[in-house]
């Protein structure tokens, strides 16, 4: 099978690449990677070796300098062995991407930023046409942070957004045409990151209606993670929540466009957002995101919980995450790939909300907790 | 209803002393108690005006002051407020506990300690029933850590557990006599200590064939408790667990009792037991345990792990959990208390298994995890 | 002696009179107070008994319920001890305080603002001379941050001060006017904040004129004297720091003001500027302050230091400070009292810079580390 | 100038003679060593690409194949680059050490163990004359650490340890015996490690005899480094450390020798009475150190502080130092080999105490604190 990455040179896509690659040549094992369990052997999900992969990405540099810099400067793979991979990564298809209304801090990582929303939306469409060809395609969005946009009377229904890509309107970001053009194309999307790609009416309206599996938002990687995991433990022990503050460093690209406090903003809502909705009551909450480039591609969350129990005796929890991003989101990514693949193959038609697991901020469903996720997950593949 | 709690004037059943009588005056809300949740409301748990306590203990400080240096040197409760609950602490019957074979940790804080095996059977069980009289009565061991008893085949059966007993064995301590007494006498056993107690074929067939309710071991309050809601989250996510470093540092008599070598082990084997049971697999483990006076009841626990994930990239992840013990005993305390005369009033025999997540070593059961725990709980609470 | 606070009714003045009045009434000891150390008792300094307090606030509660809530929501001193107290600080003088151009955070906190900077210095000037008297009375700043103010001409000079002045100029802060009315009148001034005050050659030039000694600025008690600690180590050790990152959260009264933007630069200038010039160079940094109400009067501070040696190699390190920012400023604020009247009995003239161990940003001093700092302060005390 | 390593495949070593030809090579930069430093140069000090290394081990491995295994476990080198430096590598000399008395864990490292501690004196005399010529040349111990004795009358003098070295005494271990050997030929000798060496009257005694520097022991990498750039800051601001419990866990061989309890005894000495000296008084005091194999040379140590400030206020801060233990022992060891053979250049007989900054338990000298110790170090340099 087929995966087109948007942002292919960026941390996340170039770390699958080298990974599937590796363990295609024996070079590492496939560690890591839920969907490489027995029991899922019987559902013929898409080997490791069959995946083809392509993409779009802003940036100039080959994708091999790209994967090269990745996990040399976080040490995630030896170089030596990446030589060997050269000559396959050369070979895959990179596309120039679009950049319309990302703002600054994207539009200025990238010299082609002319086109209009129409011309983007045909351009887009033809390079996934013609990447997919007649095989099951699942596309993938990988890209840096897009500023925050407020729901707006354009993305309300199919037809007010086609409307306001015709009109070229500064409302609708490049996430949004990518989404439209994979979903309109029959092309399954998966939207790992914070930007508004499928989360608007019309892009879901279009799914459904083309009966197209689609899934989102922001992958689940890190803190947002833990706290998915920690949090039922405090309801089911009836410490109340009083504050809960979370400082997250990192020194990737990433990190480098969070900087600008639009794209930070999409960022903060997606992550703030989980702990009162799981709670059912709103404490304190702090959560910063920085820019820290002796970090690379590493990312360090502290957060530091107050609580309080019996008698109203307050008490203190604190932990400190040292995680690699990109070596974290690979394989949810090749596991959404490969479930992708199989809700479509079985018929799904728009939003496939079981894979809420995978999500930070998971769309249209509010099962929040990690455990409650991981059930319903279950349930989802005990049906095939 | 009726509570006996064995070791009455420690930290945590003073607490609940207090926080019951401040919360029946209003000083105080019934905060951080899972069973005051409305769901509950229809199978008529026993009020918290309603409950009445007694209880051993060895020491011969007074219940009044050991209430007033634990809140007080833990500042949990104003001292002033407490001073208006003295009457009634003071009219709680006490009477001196056993100390057969409880090491010299624990023996050398009694001045009492020349009972047979026999003689304690009796005295603990007339006192028990002269308690409990007609009313329902349940007895929740909140004493001191026993040293640990690996398995002996006087444990294997009742008869050659009440043989042992008239032999005066030095293998039977003072937690299994209470166990026995409570059971042999219909009363609902709780154990929330690592000591032996239940935990022993001898005491389970004794309650199977009563069919007397009992539950343990070991309340699970703390740095477990965040384990059990943690590891989940690694195998979720496929990341491999290399080794798992748990220090802990407390500053109370639990702490000074754990110095000694024997009692620690048993503490040891029901904190280190949790992780490879749930993993699958058996991560490098170390777990320490260590008196630390300046904290009090606090308890300070600093965990250490270190996983691998895609590309065999290692990561880390560390926690401190500071919390104060009896604070987070005592509504567990509550809610066994409340959830065992529920499970006699219907009916149940033996051990109540759903109520595993409670404890750090839930008796005769594999599931460890607290969220399958929490859904176990749930379904049978259902059932009334 | 006298002593008088600008924000008499704020954390750090409370704790001080509580603590001042408590020790003499035996209530507690004279834990944690440099300036008590036997090889002190040569100098004459005032005696904690002898100290007479007043001071200005602008806020409306009474002086007592304020100390009141500070030790009650903080747990750092027995409220029914304070009751036996509450006569001796009723009877302490307290004057409403100025805001001219103190920014709308600290303003809002108080309903008299009308006076012009000319009024405010001539009230100001007789309230300070009233309650000194003839006596030696030391002036401290201890209220909230003011905004930032970037260097101005109206600073340059004495004459352009006094023009600024009588010009009703919005660039002369609160705590400028408080400054000069102190020196002006003769009264040695400490600013113990990040606020302006005497951090301006008008202000400097004043005490030199007429030979009144001053300090400041900015009390070091947490994070910063942790960095003054560390950093010698990393650089004696030639370990290369890549990256500082610091955040902060507190909860009272400093941490709602700090909330501000204004307000929080100044903070955040005298927190920041210490690392590059310690090191000499300028490594990433970061640092976050954010207002956390759970922590009441408490400060959790997580900071993260990057940094490599041999052979490039990182490594990290991390704490987490657990202070209650009153306590640890008070008594260097005593000492400070006491020191800024021994050095005026001794004849000093302007700035007394060997205090730069008080302070974050100590005064036209480069010297930072703590060790040197304190070996600076230990030659002049030599020298009485 | 020549250098002698004990324990020359150990990890600090390798990491030496590793980063010592990368330096030379330009593979790396001269980071982190003190003694690069330019106000230095007037000392002529040896040059990093004069020094000729030699060593002793006790393990089979080649000294390539440790090299390797070292950097590559902690990403350290680039493997690659590591091969340049085979041929170098392998023309190192390399002795088989000896293994008298050092204890189960060590000599079950070794097949060669058994000489008589006469035959041993013989033998290693004999190599480091050999190796030495009639060039300069220190001698360093940085083999595993040995059990703790105590004091024995076989330390008392050096004619008691000559007749204990005649009888083939238990009492005396490799460690003094290399001591012995390398001061009775003129060598400096340098104890990197907790292990006797040269500290028993005995070897002192020689030393002063002969003229021959020397200095120690157990190098302050780590989290004794921090401890005592910590301490001075809690006394300054008289905070009273009431305890300060240290947890240290480490996957190198290092960690695998101290699994043992004697070993584990000789590093605890040197650890723990480091407080009480500094501070004057007795907090409570735990530290631990475990094996974690995760962690290969690395090492990670969380202290948690308990202290208590102005009315008895209680308060804590805690650390996590993550560090690479052969990275940042490295640079001292070079230092120390440079500043050993300046002193035996300027003629100093016996301790080198102004060394005292590089270690942990600096012989015969109460001055622990680390400003202090540089300021020491400082004089002691500028008098050359």
């Amino acid at each position: 099978m087929k995966v087109w990455f948007i942002g292919i040179k960026g941390a996340v896509a170039t770390t699958i690449l080298v990974g599937v690659l590796a363990i295609k040549r024996g070079l590492s094992a496939p560690n890591g990677i839920l969907s490489e369990e027995k029991r899922f052997s019987r559902l013929n999900l898409a080997r490791l070796e069959d995946l083809q992969f392509g993409g779009h990405d802003i940036r100039g540099v080959t994708l091999y300098d790209a994967a090269y810099r990745n996990v040399s400067d976080n040490s995630t793979f030896d170089t030596m062995q990446l030589a060997e991979l050269k000559g396959e990564i050369d070979s895959i298809p990179v596309k120039c991407g679009i950049v319309n209304n990302c703002g600054d801090a994207i539009s200025s990582l990238c010299d082609n930023n002319t086109l209009t929303l129409s011309k983007a939306v045909n351009q887009v469409s033809q390079e996934l046409c013609q990447f997919a060809g007649d095989d099951s395609c699942v596309v993938v969005n990988l890209a840096s942070t897009e500023p925050y946009f407020a729901p707006q009377p354009e993305y309300a229904t199919l037809d007010s957004f086609e409307a306001a890509v015709k009109a070229n309107s500064k409302k609708i970001p490049a996430s949004a045409i990518y989404a439209y053009c994979a979903i309109k194309n029959g092309l399954p999307y998966v939207n790992f990151t914070p930007s508004m790609g499928n989360d608007i009416p019309a892009i879901k309206e279009l799914a459904n209606t083309l009966g197209v599996p689609h899934c989102g938002k922001d992958g689940k990687t890190g803190e947002t993670l833990v706290k998915t995991a920690l949090v039922p433990m405090f309801k089911h022990r009836h410490l109340t929540i009083d504050g809960w503050y979370g400082s997250n460093i990192l020194g990737n690209l990433d990190g480098q466009i969070l900087r600008h406090p639009d794209n930070k903003q999409s960022k903060l809502i997606t992550k703030t957002s989980v702990l009162p909705r799981m709670l059912g009551y709103e404490p304190h909450l702090g959560s910063r995101i920085d820019y820290f480039p002796p970090l690379s591609d590493h990312k360090v969350a502290w957060d530091f919980i107050s609580f309080k129990g019996f008698l109203g005796h307050r008490m203190n929890m604190q932990f400190t995450w040292q995680g690699c991003d990109s070596i974290l989101a690979a394989p949810l990514v090749i596991d959404l790939i490969r479930f992708m693949e199989l809700a479509q193959r079985n018929g799904a038609r728009g939003l496939v909300d079981p894979l809420a697991v995978y999500f930070k901020d998971p769309l249209d469903i509010d099962v929040l907790d990690l455990c409650s996720q991981y059930t319903l997950f279950n349930e989802w593949i005990e049906q095939f």
